[in-house]
């Protein structure tokens, strides 16, 4: 999830408003034709990240017939600059394709 | 996700302290002896349904070796008492096996 590897249909689900990532869906399948992306997350974003895929697929793309290929979770590990203490944090990764 | 429907082995994520499911967790598996588990949450607990289904797996269960058959996420609807106008609302659903 480090944004230097970000790939071309990779949505990272951070602090800007939720429309705005129903535009990015939106870009990514119309725009770029794309037929498959991934909608990332991690901690406090992950609900985002759920309600960006199903506003998607049922609401704001639903033309589309978006399919939730395969949802993941894993756990991400970092070190806090503050306490030097290990901090873990779960991770989601939304596949969607038309 | 109505409480009268509840099957034995599903735990629905509330407002519950996080190690008062991961108990759960380990009930189902290791004191009813289940083989497979699921866990629903919607909305602000979605979160934490994936917190415990990660740290069971990796952490309070680890010897377990827990894994994830299937995760599901879904939109529930409901009639708002106060304005009478529908809300929507994400839903997951985490199949843990072991």
């Amino acid at each position: 999830m480090e944004r230097k590897q970000i790939k071309e249909n990779v949505i990272l689900v951070g602090i800007k408003p939720f429309m705005s990532y129903m535009k990015s869906v939106n870009t990514l399948f119309r725009g770029k034709n794309l037929k498959e992306i991934e909608i990332k997350a991690r901690g406090k974003n992950i609900k985002k990240a759920i309600d960006i895929a199903e506003s998607s697929r049922k609401k704001f793309c639903h033309d589309l017939n978006i399919k939730i290929k395969n949802i993941e979770i894993d756990t991400e590990h970092f070190i806090s600059k503050e306490d030097n203490k290990e901090i873990s944090v779960s991770t989601i990764t939304i596949f969607l394709t038309i």
